[in-house]
């Protein structure tokens, strides 16, 4: 294996949006190693010329250049940062130009405005998303079920937790769930609080293999577990769902990213991505 | 007021990471109003052909042309999308061949590759750290405490929830958060499981009367969200933690992202952003 190369994400900012751009970058080159090294916050010439500092230190370890990955909304910054010896891929200078031209308008270079609390209005709003969410995993409770932007059903441990979480920390979704349990499947009809919410209910389904594995690691050796309950779970809440029009999806190979995008296009979510 | 642009975040994946790029910029034009249309999974030849066929209605409708911020892993299917009238942003084609040329490789181009679940052990062990978080939020168990990242610790409403949640979907932190009360004031002492478990934690303080104002958004006319109780407990609670030598920040103006990544620094974890 080659050394690694280092990589800087540099913001003036938390470097949020700096980190994802780079690691969606890095994905198409796997069989690299990489170092990675944050460098939030970096909102003066001052503190770029640490960076800098820092960015030959790792050339001298590593024997070759490191890149940067920076959004540096202050031009000075920026300029100051361009002194490094690395492969610098600056997101604002290459992107708001063409913006700037074709809206025909200059950029606010403010700092700190996609992950910091500008709108205060927006930024409330999503975390009272998170706290609605969290309030209402697991069916706990059925009140205030009006105010959700969707229900997750499923029988225990399909993904519906952690869908509902990744929906309101990264969308500002109101999501509620509400596990689909062996009552359901006998009555064949959905939990009494959820009928009149019919049109904002999502299901997700997962494997029988994949669900009894996952189940397996919680209570070992139970009945919740086997692959013959995982089964008979797995085929009466789809039954269910397909009869009573619930649209769903199959959770078993998609990540909580994958089922969110097809979730908010499907239910018809407006939600902002932070 | 103009009317709006209509902008699109084209992606063969979920479209997550055009959308954090593309809000990104935005927000360094707040004059203007757009109109977003997401338009994720677009992996052949025949969808980008469906996506410039909504791109020239949205340019019709608003009387000009459209933005489009797309991650497009496929050259065949980027080529296709540039035959829309648009300012095209393709994130891909701009950053990619650079890389390419300082790593001497080329890139896999292999969609879905950031969001998806391509590295199935890092997506487990993210979603074990939801779940342990959820488990852990407010104190409500001391078991596995050993296994967290960080444990989070202020009082009531001091903004440790979100964070912690933030800090496990966002980044696959297991993050364990504890409240400070009247009873570790009185005793002038942390909770006693957490004592051996000093160099995990971090502290959020807020300003009384902002604590004030979200506590009587839960509890009006309390004890609880008095100004006077809110002053007590916060003082109480900075003097604990300044006497146990715990690093903590102030979260009154500040964002979940911006707490987690202050956080991340001080605490010297090594999450990866998703």
């Amino acid at each position: 294996m080659t050394a690694a190369r280092t990589i800087f994400f540099v913001s003036d900012g938390t470097g949020i949006t700096a980190e994802t751009l780079a690691n969606s970058l890095l994905s198409q080159f796997d069989a690299i190693q990489f170092r990675q090294v944050r460098m939030p916050f970096v909102d003066s010439v001052a503190k770029a010329r640490d960076c800098i500092t820092q960015i030959r230190a790792a050339a001298e370890r590593d024997g070759q250049r490191p890149i940067v990955v920076s959004t540096l909304v202050s031009p000075q910054v920026a300029a100051a940062l361009r002194e490094a010896d690395a492969l610098i891929l600056d997101f604002f200078s290459i992107f708001i130009a063409p913006l700037e031209a074709e809206l025909g308008t200059r950029s606010t270079h403010t700092i700190g405005r996609s992950h910091g609390r500008a709108n205060a209005k927006t930024y409330d709003d999503r975390i009272e998303a998170i706290n609605f969410t969290l309030a209402h995993d697991d069916g706990v409770t059925d009140n205030d079920l009006d105010m959700s932007d969707v229900i997750l059903v499923g029988v225990s441990r399909s993904g519906k937790t952690p869908t509902s979480l990744y929906l309101a920390v990264q969308f500002g979704i109101k999501a509620a769930n509400y596990p689909l349990i062996p009552e359901d499947f006998e009555r064949n009809r959905l939990p009494g609080s959820l009928e009149k919410y019919r049109h904002k209910l999502f299901g997700l389904t997962i494997s029988p293999e994949r669900l009894a594995e996952i189940r397996r690691e919680r209570r070992p050796d139970s009945t919740y577990a086997s692959i013959a309950n995982c089964r008979a779970e797995v085929d009466a809440a789809q039954k269910l769902m397909r009869r009573e029009g619930i649209r769903w999806l199959d959770s078993t190979s998609k990540s909580i990213e994958e089922i969110a995008a097809t979730l908010i296009q499907e239910v018809g979510i407006n939600g902002k991505a932070f």
